[in-house]
């Protein structure tokens, strides 16, 4: 559920690609469990549910927003209008057709060039599509600009470690026990892996990137949480067994001062 | 340079206990390089000090103040007084036969448990001090007490992708190129490792847990670092050369507000 951009020197520079919008990609992404149940499908969802303000009476962005899952359920829980953006017709195709909803707008964008007025939205949302952005800054001057003063910002990215390995293989020593190897940590840079499609392109940057480019543009950190499926996610997905050993998502909370 | 407390069981419960007053753990620790050349030898200090406030005219604390070093530095730089505490007999022995300043005082004690008045600092200060700390809540709470209001706390700790792993050796592939091991590092609780004598207990907790408990403690966080060796120090010291692949140490700086 995100919009991206290829971060490899062959593509022209400014031009989002969209690897959401290739058939065998987003084909690959539908059938994944977050695309078919939703914001059920997706583990991390209640931490990140947690961090939000009540959404009563807000104005609410949703950077990367997908199928409109969020969206939906941002409605459900009081916000009186949704912009969702995205760069993949696919998704903004499912998005549409999934939502009866006057007060939800889905808007085609790349959310490093978004065009939005001043103080408009009460709470920016995004869900794993950061890591997709070149350009951090750019989104987070947005996400300043837009939010209303005491505004919310709450997003998900992969986490640093999970993105950093040039080879994110896990190991097994001897006795069987799982070892993630992390390297490059400090070379913020792309990344390409095979995810569903080969050559996904993501950014890898660090956790420390992430919060300071948020500082940098005034905003205030109010929470971060590293999240790995605990044990009664385990115990029903006995093959994420490993997660904890590195967290795959990272969860930031801000706010406008 | 740090007062500490063993995690294992076997210790009385509430008794700070202090490998750095172990004889040969306190010789090899004085031999370190930070030891021999105080600041100078400490290659993250030009990182750590560019997030001070300036000095001058600032009551400073420093937890873990070991051999004073950072003490001498800080009346150096205008502070108008020091106080340096560390569990550490022999840390503080060297502390006062190395400082000739009467605004400069030592003290022993175990920074879990400080007695200080409320709003008598400027600047919290502590280097490698609060990884061997149990109760960070307890510190958290001491300095936003201690702090005057607007006051800064700028601490380094060991990396947590440095100390989570078991088993925290370097592995390599066949083509030469060095990964770290991660594994356990939501795993929050003591690591025993040998680090100049063996049985060196640490406490490991994750960014999000250091991050949390300032931000739960009334601090708001204001930078976050996540250091290692550049290639300027590399080329002087090429046996850093795998530290960016997993950097060693975390500072943080935060303020009162």
């Amino acid at each position: 559920m995100a919009a991206r951009r290829e971060g490899t020197k062959t593509l022209v520079p400014g031009m989002p690609q969209n690897i959401y919008d290739q058939t065998d990609f987003f084909l690959g992404y539908s059938r994944l469990q977050r695309s078919v149940l939703g914001l059920a499908g997706a583990p991390e969802w209640p931490a990140l549910r947690a961090m939000l303000p009540p959404l009563s009476g807000l104005r609410v962005l949703d950077l990367g927003c997908g199928f409109g899952a969020f969206a939906r359920w941002a409605r459900e829980a009081g916000a009186v209008s949704v912009l969702g953006v995205d760069l993949s017709e696919n998704m903004l195709a499912r998005a549409r057709a999934e939502t009866h909803d006057a007060a939800v707008v889905y808007r085609r964008g790349d959310i490093e060039q978004l065009e939005l007025d001043a103080d408009s939205f009460d709470v920016v949302y995004s869900s794993l599509a950061l890591h997709y952005v070149a350009n951090l800054a750019a989104v987070c001057a947005l996400v300043r600009r837009v939010l209303t003063a005491g505004g919310a910002f709450v997003f998900s990215v992969e986490h640093p470690v999970f993105t950093a390995p040039r080879h994110p293989v896990w190991q097994r020593d001897a006795a069987g026990v799982a070892a993630w190897p992390l390297n490059h940590y400090l070379d913020e840079s792309a990344r390409v892996t095979d995810w569903i499609a080969p050559g996904v392109v993501k950014q890898h940057r660090c956790i420390a990137t992430y919060v300071n480019t948020l500082l940098d543009h005034g905003m205030r950190l109010t929470r971060l949480v590293e999240w790995a499926p605990d044990a009664t996610l385990i115990a029903h997905h006995p093959d994420w067994a490993d997660e904890p050993h590195r967290p795959p998502f990272l969860l930031i909370g801000a706010q406008r001062p």
